[in-house]
């Protein structure tokens, strides 16, 4: 069975992880600044010696190239990103890029000639240094020019990093593929699962949808001490109430579905007023628009009977949420295929962080795999999947792109 | 059975209430600014008008004085103050002090002579634009001279107050006196006690003690998509556990205390975050030290269930405790003696408030009693007690020195 070329494979994510390396042990690579460039220029240089195509699209996307002969009018992508949040760590989105990579020079090494043009894609500013997402958004077709005003960074520090680049705002407006065949994306889990069940593999089913809202409950402030506690519409009691009541909800009735209150405060603040006022900002997610729908509506419920239990008022307001993107079934079973005939054992699960995935969904059938993070720890220079399971991720990118080309060639 | 004189007090009344009035029908005397300064000069003129002797101490109070014959060695005082808060109301404090004038006029008209000198007094700054309880506490001794450094204005604006009102740092510290026999004060309730059960008087047995904690529940901060809820440690969920507990708790078993959480806050504080910290401001009151004790335990016994259940640490602060002050046996049996003889219904209860009798019961026997608040407002402009229960209130005062006078003289 065809295997990818294990010692070339670990020697170049141990080489790509000194590009950037922090003393903590991991690497700072935000996006187009001085690390993320020097990783990128690597990987071009990785691309020529391998012998492969190269390209690079209006919103910085780097590609080593498989051709199919004669070259396809469609292909199929594959590969992560580069770039990491400042002191992250070594695996997140650099080893699904390699993965891709190798896969590729493997074919290339056997003298496999696909029957669609394969890619081995870095996206640029996967982390958000400037805005999340940038280049898969961008080859999506889903950048538009208000989004250039909301970046994180200001407007001549902007041009300066496109510039570093060779791409510009226009490049990247002009960057939508209209090309692809499929996109299938390696990524270390960011959380415990398959290290708790000891599974090698986790198959991607949907990219969770995330709704945000601030809540508010209001009350009557009053003196902590004359107004008796009977007689009190403290806004915190309904607060209190509802983070207890949500969580066990979304715990007994959504999971895998989460809820989190990450933020509170009372007005007007004092050891001795009782709270006329409680902000919180509630966040949750789950695989499906349906699933959403469904928590958004018992949340909300929730919220209103802790409010009238305490004789209380309760308003929110929502900010844009983030749609879940399900995973291609076709995409899917290749991945499995290829992991029963590596022998490597899988589940299907949620990502509950987002991916480049949840963009190339939107514009051809997408699917993603997990390998193992050792406790889950993430974007942190703690960050570790071992070398056994980077080397499966490898050997099933390989194989699932070669199911594809089955499948879909 | 003698009675004061409802006209002249009532006059009495509402010409205090247009010192410092505010366009919203309350006033604004804050301590020893051109208005309280403005309303010590209109209670000195008072004073004068009605034949009684005045007295300034060192701390500022200012004493209507009737005397015995000869001059005893000790004093009965009776009184309350002039202050108010920003944009108060009309009754707070101002209602009792005028009952006790009210009641020396009376006495004098009807050519009373005193076994015991019988004294009226303003206390300086009840409310805290300087410190709170000012007056009354230099009158027992109780102010340090680190109080001044503590004050809530600067030293040259503090300095500035106390010359308009004829005393000095020096004089404050030096203001104790060894010669009061019993203390007695008339307030309004600031609650709803008397008002929801039509009840004329409430005769306070004691003023609560505060204890006021900083409490901090320690998780652990995840990433609130990736981390599964069953794994997380949210400081979140311990905290709002805590404060419904509490609430029942404290509402359960030690009614009529009190407790309140009033200041709530989340780190690092973001939607996508499991609080890794939560920090708590609680503050409880009840009218012994026993009572207290016990509920400071039981509420940081429930902190520690409320920390294990979820998997987190706890701690707490503590600021310094207001100790509860019992009312005198002998003083509040005279009131109750009087409010019989003047067909008053009366019931005992606690004051949840801070009152100038707090420092009073540490040298000598004290007690109050409230005359009812429509709806409870007070520190408001709304704040309002009618003509009737005033005048029950200033008939009370006179008995109740009356009573006093016999059992003490």
């Amino acid at each position: 069975m065809l295997k990818i070329n294990e010692k070339r494979f670990l020697a170049d994510l141990r080489e790509l992880s000194l590009i950037g390396a922090t003393a903590e042990g991991g690497v700072s690579r935000p996006a187009l600044t001085v690390h993320d460039l020097e990783a990128r220029q690597w990987y071009r240089g990785k691309i020529a010696r391998a012998g492969l195509g190269y390209a690079l699209d209006g919103a910085g996307n780097q590609s080593a190239i498989l051709w199919s002969d004669p070259p396809s009018d469609k292909r199929i992508l594959a590969g992560s990103h580069l770039d990491s949040v400042p002191n992250g760590g070594r695996y997140d989105g650099a080893l699904g890029l390699l993965v891709a990579f190798e896969a590729l020079r493997t074919m290339k090494d056997h003298g496999i000639r696909p029957k669609v043009t394969l890619e081995a894609l870095n996206f640029t500013d996967e982390e958000g240094a400037i805005m999340g997402l940038m280049g898969s958004r961008a080859l999506a077709g889903q950048i538009k020019p208000a989004d250039f005003d909301r970046a994180k960074i200001s407007p001549g520090e902007l041009t300066k990093r496109l510039d570093a680049a060779g791409i510009s705002r226009e490049s990247m407006l002009a960057a939508r593929r209209d090309d692809v065949l499929a996109w299938i994306e390696l990524h270390i889990e960011q959380g415990t699962r398959l290290e708790d069940e000891n599974i090698d593999i986790g198959v991607v089913d949907a990219i969770v949808g995330i709704r945000s809202l601030k809540l508010t409950l209001y009350g009557e402030a009053a003196h902590a001490g004359t107004k008796p506690m009977r007689q009190r519409r403290d806004a915190l009691w309904g607060a209190a109430s509802f983070v207890s009541r949500a969580r066990r909800h979304v715990m007994d009735n959504y999971s895998p579905g989460v809820c989190n209150v990450g933020i509170i405060s009372a007005k007007p603040g004092a050891f001795n007023i009782v709270p006329a006022q409680v902000d919180l900002a509630l966040e949750f997610r789950h695989g499906s628009w349906e699933e959403m729908a469904a928590m958004g509506g018992d949340l909300l419920g929730l919220l209103e009977e802790c409010a009238r239990k305490f004789d209380l008022r309760a308003s929110f307001e929502e900010t844009p949420a983030v749609h879940p993107a399900r995973m291609s079934e076709t995409v899917m079973s290749a991945i499995e295929r290829a992991a029963a005939a590596l022998g490597l054992s899988h589940q299907r699960m949620l990502s509950f962080a987002g991916h480049d995935s949840q963009s190339l969904a939107q514009i051809c059938p997408a699917a993603m795999f997990f390998v193992p993070s050792a406790r889950g720890i993430s974007h942190n220079p703690m960050e570790f999947t071992s070398a056994a399971d980077c080397v499966n991720g490898a050997n099933l990118m390989l194989h699932t792109l070669l199911e594809l080309l089955d499948t879909l060639g």
